[in-house]
């Protein structure tokens, strides 16, 4: 296999892993495994497995439709519900078995000071302000209840999205996601009696 | 040391471990080292790590004040704010830089066809169910918004508070916390604009 090839191999077999088990139960060794390289090879590519971790975290981050919130020709409340139908189509991919990589790897390695702590921590924080842009719009459009803190309500909107996908892999169903679109998106947004 | 406390001793030692670092991080070892009793002395007292862990979720969740969900002679509204108060305080007590040990376990070991998994999906389950106990007597009261299921109510607010927890973890403070108090918490109940 190419040098290049090789390495998007690895890549591609540790963000699987890492999705499927976890950060400390998936060994470099595993993840050569599923790549079809030998274990001796990871580290031509990849400093370490936190390295590694960094770069899982940047290619996932980059697949959450972030974009849709940065769309300055859309309306917003169009661009919160389309994001997070984004995500659910996501997390559906798995049958919901694997939760959000990003609140996975905050559960395991928060506090841990590696480097994919940090990566981890910057794209939640990423996230949550992206999501503050739809909800500020709204807010100077006066849809928003009044008084409310669109910045709050972002982050309010983005941590219960957060727990509707871990409760969805704890429990095994949907309910958790389909509770957040029916109950607190709405009710965040103050869009529902 | 005499074996009762030295079993007391290796439970409370694996439940300090598996919340700092996580289930997967932590090793038999470890926990023997912690509780300062020799390694081989874990298995007189224990089957396997995935027996102490279920062990460590039940211990868990009887710490989490759902007895106050449950007291009918409270206020329903008062018994959610005292019962998330509970859950806040605990959190702060370790900085929230733990997250709850629930939510921590459920994003590690969903889904692995363990007993802890089991024990972890159960504990969340029944906490949930007793979280509708109270939105159940609000909406008899009159007192949900009209057309709002209790039980979706209950489910929603119960896993954003996993999503806060999470975050607060993850990004090392207590703002989603606050969040959850100043948006999710009143607005899913239909309490405040």
């Amino acid at each position: 296999m190419a040098q290049r090839s090789l390495r998007d191999a690895l890549l591609g077999a540790a963000a699987a892993e890492f999705h499927e088990k976890g950060y400390s139960a998936t060994g470099v060794a595993a993840i050569a495994g599923r790549a079809g390289a030998p274990k001796g090879s990871f580290y031509n590519h990849f400093p370490s497995k936190d390295a590694l971790g960094v770069l899982v975290v940047e290619q996932y981050a980059r697949t959450r439709g972030t974009e849709i919130l940065l769309d300055p020709g859309s309306e917003p409340l169009d661009a919160l519900q389309k994001h997070f139908d984004h995500l659910r189509a996501d997390l559906a991919q798995h049958d919901y078995a694997l939760g959000c990589l990003l609140g996975n790897f905050a559960a395991e390695v928060a506090r841990s000071g590696t480097q994919v702590d940090t990566a981890v921590r910057d794209s939640l924080t990423v996230w949550l302000g992206a999501l503050a842009i739809p909800v500020r719009r709204l807010a100077d459009q006066g849809e928003l209840p009044a008084g409310a803190d669109p910045d709050e309500v972002a982050r309010a909107l983005g941590s219960a999205w957060e727990g509707a996908a871990l409760l969805a892999k704890a429990t095994g169903n949907a309910q958790p996601i389909d509770d957040f679109f029916a109950v607190t998106f709405p009710r965040t947004l103050g869009l529902a009696r």
